[in-house]
């Protein structure tokens, strides 16, 4: 079925053994998940045992790309990475761009995967075929930056391209990410997985070219996609500009910014805290551009008084959310100082920042004090306390063990009622949406595979006021489930398995991108994708994640949301007075699960399962309930 | 006279008239001078007006290389950076290794000069004989690694080769550096003279082969040179496995590794404080290689706990000193993070950490009070204040903008006899030597045409009691003025000139490398040198320095040392009660003058110009005697 560009050759690594191979990408995945998240999920259901510990050594890493990496395919050449997670035990799912994902394409690969454990800490150096398997001794302790550094001069070629851990991915913090240059596959703990095999590093280097079925209408292809994204009222003149933290006033008008751990009190907000048009404030330096990506949305910003003086980094809309409002800093460097601590140490900055505010609450309510913060006068808005603890939590110095768990599992530990400031779904810390004033969004939260993951249905019908495909009401809860499934469905295929950048599809291609990605894979392949077709994918990508959950032992009980969320209303705010009780979350989700064909259980039924030619994957299913 | 490998192309930027040009370079000079400080100090003396304000457009900055630059000599790809100093008035000269300098030569190039000022913040790219003069705006404020990423990004090739200042040069530090990778050309604000003209940076990338005038006696000299240092009992054993740090132990046996900014009280040694065997210690990590270096002296230390933890940087045994033994740190792990921020902001090591030690010393005698700190209470061995004044420093912030001068001018502005405790000669730091217990390397200091340099006349023979080229009683005053000038000028043309990296000289060529010098640039250019002409060249380089300073207005007065060396016997250690009273100061230097052939005011003579073929030199020095 694939040609062409798709050549699917995956690589198998083997650390425990020392052994590589290569192997055909299997053709009746590669047909029905097309690659990244899908593809690697599929595997997944097969290779890592049911109830495995994520960080022993069972559990594989999955690096996917799509057919499309490599090519001219604009903001189409990423790596999806999954393994199950350490953070929530779930479908861990974190796709990253920068230009390790072609690197790995010219290496001649469309997969990688690692398996077992190496005996010691060791990193991998992918060439002309041969995986190399190189004591990382001297490398255990570094930072991602100078890992990367320092393997570029070992191998004695600049152009090498690398992905890393940190400490905190060697100290198993379980939101440890995955760093290539700058770029990171942040969340959900791949890093601590990465760890957990004592594998510091996969360096790589290929030349191969990338072939094309169909040159002509390939380039046709690509070309209306380039198209589509000039016309975005919102891609060149807001992303290129200003990047995501462009939207954070936006989001703060409508009152789903989040600030002081969820509370909204009122007491903080962009403007106050961070001057005028945060996206293209003062700090605004200088941006990044993935590979074959011409928005280049990465805004890098400089800090430009205190301490932190001179720090560059590039703080996400999320960072901003997590570090900033979430925390109440009252100044915008201790943000960037932050979220360069985070990509050095190879950590999420969105479960770091959250673990931190939550922190900060138990402080202020007095469940944690200051003998249990290690001394740490950890009040809201504290920047020496916060990048402290960005710190501790790196190194699982002190308290920074527990809260390099996670909110969930800190919460576990600390007892004394602070899991109703833990603000999780599944384990997965929230990102920077308060989804009571934006109802199909939270249900993609309490439903998503990986938890609360704004990455994987984006409502931006409900964020932006987009009417495809069609018109919603933001604060109702009617017709949320269909919305919901369809945004997962959509983004599951075209942002992840794709996998195309999510801002392009939501900013530029919401309309058109199934019809989109069907032309250009087809031109590229020689596939013959109908626009229903690419659909249907994103739907199996879906249902095979949630058939891994089922039998890890999720149920529709983890379906939910912080008890915040459910109980008190909007303080504050474009979204004052909302919150999304019980009786609505069960209305949705009854809703959600009969547009998925699941049972009311949120188990994927036979019938849908063979609907979507998914037989074989039932029967994986079937095992388990 | 010069064929072959030395092609000598010159590359003239004006970033006044944003034009560039290339030139030959003069053969009698390069016949003189043969390549590196030799070529760059003489093109000055004509070039470079007297009396001109090093910050100011008429200052140029030149990057010269040699013969071997590029080629599979070992450790003779290095640029040799001049200019007039900002810190001293006199001449800077400041070399450094890594990559950078080889790519120079792949460009096609021996020198670039650099004149006039950039109308606002520029970098310049470098390829296939064109210049660009790019807009630096976005890079104006960012540290040096963060500079070298995003040009290497925005020009989309990794294999760029970058020098950049970072914050420091900016702001006009004096002691400011340029940074190429992690190497700097550290001392005399090289960095300083850089910004000052609005200089962010040079990258640069060629691919031109260099050619080998006569390949078989080439091979035969270079394998001699590997021979040599193979048979060294330093260079592998102690330099491969520890770096310059490996000699730390050793020094302060002696009692020639200062502390305390030379007070030397015995409150301090590296055993107690940074545990045995600094240079192979547990802070030793891995290790960085030069352009065609087989030893690898660059040892990456990283620090191992306490708020540093993490932090991985490349401190020399200077750097031990100045961060370190000055200011009587009681863990290692500080002196890697001032290290690493040095590296990063583009600063001296050496000046700032005599800075910090010089400041802490006047705080102790109430020179400066905490408020004249900005609050800071900077007493020995703080190692959280001493962090903070590297920052304030980098920046000029407060305290900062007077100890960013140096401690010459630092203490001019302080007054209150704040001048005994500043630690330079001619305004340069002090380096890690105490010269009460070395005479030689101390005259040496006295006398540098740079001021106090370890780098200009390195007294090997008084610190590893090695008898070349005659066996010498360290504490002796007599014939010191002889060896100070025969390392004077053997430095001057093996490491300086050729340019050869300083240790292959010290720890395996000592006795050899004249005609090892001689042997290969005959083999690689075609020239006819005797080891004889290769030490003229280098007396003609101290000759040619001493004139520049000359007309700058430096005399024998400015020939001195710090008062504490003259009058404060040392206290403690294997030097306890050495000083160096002025009698003997004036004793060495008239010895050392009349060795020199120069006047009692240590003024290069006709007679001894002449000698040295220097009529032209004689001509400059005329107008201004």
């Amino acid at each position: 079925m694939f040609k062409g560009g798709y050549t699917g050759k995956v690589l198998r690594i083997n650390l425990t053994e020392k052994k590589f191979a290569e192997e055909p990408l299997r053709q009746d995945v590669a047909e029905k998940y097309l690659g990244g998240a899908g593809v690697g999920i599929r595997y997944m259901l097969e290779e890592v045992p049911a109830k495995c510990d994520p960080l022993g050594p069972e559990n594989n890493l999955y690096f996917s790309l799509g057919p499309c990496a490599g090519t001219d395919v604009p903001c189409a050449s990423r790596v999806v990475v999954t393994a199950k997670s350490p953070l929530t035990g779930a479908v861990a799912k974190s796709s990253s761009g920068g230009h390790f994902p072609a690197e790995i394409k010219f290496a001649g690969y469309d997969m990688i995967i690692v398996e077992g454990k190496a005996e010691k800490p060791t990193y991998l150096w992918i060439k002309d075929g041969r995986v190399s398997f190189r004591d990382a001794k001297h490398l255990w302790g570094l930072n991602t930056m100078d890992t990367q550094h320092f393997i570029k001069d070992t191998i004695g070629d600049q152009n090498v391209r690398i992905a890393c851990i940190g400490q905190a991915g060697e100290n198993l913090n379980l939101y440890a990410s995955i760093i290539n240059e700058r770029h990171a596959s942040g969340r959900k703990g791949v890093g601590a997985v990465m760890g957990s095999k004592n594998l510091k590093a996969i360096a790589i280097r290929g030349t191969e070219p990338v072939p094309i079925a169909n040159p002509e209408a390939f380039k046709t292809a690509v070309k209306s996609m380039l198209q589509a994204m000039k016309e975005s009222p919102i891609m060149y003149p807001t992303f290129s500009k200003g990047g995501t933290p462009g939207i954070i006033d936006h989001m703060y008008e409508m009152g789903v910014f989040p600030t002081k751990n969820f509370a909204n009190t009122g007491e903080w907000d962009p403007l106050d805290s961070f001057g005028s048009e945060v996206g293209q404030n003062e700090f605004n330096h200088t941006r990044e551009f993935c590979y074959k990506c011409p928005v280049g949305c990465s805004q890098v910003k400089l800090a430009k008084s205190g301490p932190y003086k001179g720090t560059a980094s590039i703080p996400e809309f999320e960072t901003i959310y997590s570090f900033g409002g979430s925390t109440l800093m009252k100044s915008f460097n201790e943000v960037i100082a932050a979220d360069k601590l985070c990509d050095e140490y190879g950590m999420d900055t969105i479960s770091c920042g959250v673990s931190i505010a939550f922190a900060m609450e138990c402080y202020e309510k007095g469940i944690l004090t200051k003998d249990d913060l290690d001394g740490i006068d950890l009040h809201w808005g504290n920047a020496e306390a916060m990048i402290t603890m960005v710190h501790k939590i790196a190194h699982r110095d002190g308290i920074g063990a527990i809260l390099a768990d996670g909110v969930q599992k800190a919460a576990e530990q600390i007892g004394k009622g602070s899991e109703q400031y833990a603000m999780h779904v599944k384990g997965l810390e929230l990102p920077g949406y308060d989804v009571r004033g934006a109802k199909a969004h939270g249900l993609n939260y309490a439903t998503g595979y990986t938890g609360a993951d704004h990455c994987l249905g984006y409502a931006f019908q409900e964020m932006f006021s987009v009417p495809i495909p069609y018109p919603v009401d933001r604060l109702a809860y009617e017709g949320k489930g269909k919305l919901t499934k369809w945004n997962q469905d959509v983004r599951a295929v075209t942002c992840d398995s794709f996998p195309m950048c999510g801002f392009v599809l939501d900013m530029a291609l919401a309309g058109v991108c199934q019809q989109n990605a069907a032309d250009i894979v087809n031109a590229l392949t020689g596939t013959t994708y109908t626009a229903e077709d690419i659909y249907t994918i994103g739907e199996r990508v879906n249902n095979a994640a949630k058939i891994f959950n089922v039998r890890e032992g999720f149920t529709r009980s983890e379906d939910d949301f912080p008890e915040r969320i459910k109980t008190e209303p909007m303080k504050e705010g474009g979204a004052k007075g909302a919150y999304i009780p019980q009786n609505e979350v069960d209305f949705m989700l009854d809703e959600y699960y009969e547009d998925r064909g699941w049972t009311k259980d949120g188990v994927p039924t036979e019938e849908k399962l063979k609907s979507l030619g998914m037989k074989q994957e039932f029967e994986l299913l079937k095992k388990f309930v």
